[in-house]
């Protein structure tokens, strides 16, 4: 699922047998949107899931667990955020049949988790790794040596067909490989020096949505729910 | 592949022991992202194929046989656009171990096709179906007749389990299948009757690049490429 504003991606994942259900990555404004799919699709939601604090728009989590009472929100440990539910490096999320290992990427915050599915050969970057990119470094907790290190300890160094699906495109791209990215990857195929050196001169604008995101995704979301919406 | 502007999906498929590929309703100005792909990923693109003739964008058939010699344009017979192949009803698209079905499923347009891949349960449908929705019939050969009957007979009559890839989305909906739009389409799920008495109350706004998609698309989009276009 797609926010157009923000770019970012969503992900339901099911159990098409047991119907427990996980939603990576939701966008407040489209909370509506992912509930109404969950209940046509007769799914138990039991996690939403956030790859990390967002820094461009307010997550759904919060929301969506006035929403579907029962559901738990996830993040990182590390993170420092609010939530029922903090994951280590190497940690599962089981819903039905299937799990997701969380593996600790951090470089673009301290707190972001890459959701590896090894038996659907499926992992969900967060801001780590971008299609053809990756996160930016120059904020929250960013350092691009150690965005470098996560990314090929923890995602490239995958299996080569393991699918991989970002947080954000900006360019109607939706989804690549571990192949693709260590062939292709502009920035992650060059030596560590030089990526920091990619890195340090992005001169990228100040994110609109910064200053109110991070405090609402600290307490996941719930912060800056008004009355109006909750009524909603 | 998604196109932001105009909401078009683009789908590129292949069999990847051959490298023989597919590509579904490129987008013009996508172009150089949509050959870049195809190129990092060593495809063999042997035909750039459109559901209908778009009305709100430029086709990219004609410009990707400009970059890609030998990739062959595709479109129904119906449709009276120029292309190198014409489809009719039941006829297949090869490309490797792989084929798409063409079902002549007008009503939005005359010439509008869904291809289905039987072997891997996916159906793309254009316009004729969309997530929780349909193409107009307001323009061009729309009908509402007839693109009833085809969406009953062509799509909503492939097994449950078939995805569905439509042409475009607004909301950030990426696939349905035949089963969730059998249960939940509120236009299609309705009677024939009922379903034309909501197609004539959309009043939809004029849309905005029809009086330079037509012409183009006609002509499979070479029309409207500019000399300084084609040197790009």
């Amino acid at each position: 699922l797609f926010d157009g504003t923000s770019f970012t991606y969503t992900y339901l994942l099911a159990d098409t047998k047991t119907k427990e259900a996980v939603l990576i990555d939701p966008v407040l404004e489209q909370v509506d949107r992912d509930v109404k799919l969950v209940e046509e699709l007769g799914l138990n939601l039991i996690y939403a899931a956030n790859t990390h604090v967002h820094a461009d728009h307010i997550t759904g989590t919060g929301r969506i667990k006035q929403k579907i009472p029962g559901c738990k929100s996830v993040i990182a440990k590390a993170s420092e955020a609010k939530a029922d539910v903090h994951l280590e490096q190497g940690e599962k999320l089981k819903f039905g049949e299937y799990e997701l290992e969380a593996r600790s990427t951090p470089g673009h915050t301290n707190g972001c988790l890459t959701y590896v599915c090894h038996n659907q050969k499926m992992a969900f970057t967060g801001d780590a790794l971008l299609i053809r990119g990756c996160g930016r470094t120059d904020f929250q907790q960013g350092n691009s040596e150690r965005l470098y290190d996560s990314v090929h300890t923890h995602i490239l160094s995958l299996p080569e067909d393991y699918l991989l699906y970002p947080a954000h495109d900006y360019k109607g791209q939706t989804s690549s490989s571990v192949w693709e990215e260590k062939m292709f990857n502009p920035r992650l195929t060059k030596t560590k020096a030089e990526f920091v050196e990619i890195m340090k001169n992005l001169n990228l604008a100040y994110p609109k949505m910064i200053d109110k995101a991070l405090p609402a995704n600290m307490v996941c979301g719930l912060h800056d729910i008004t009355d109006q919406q909750k009524s909603a």
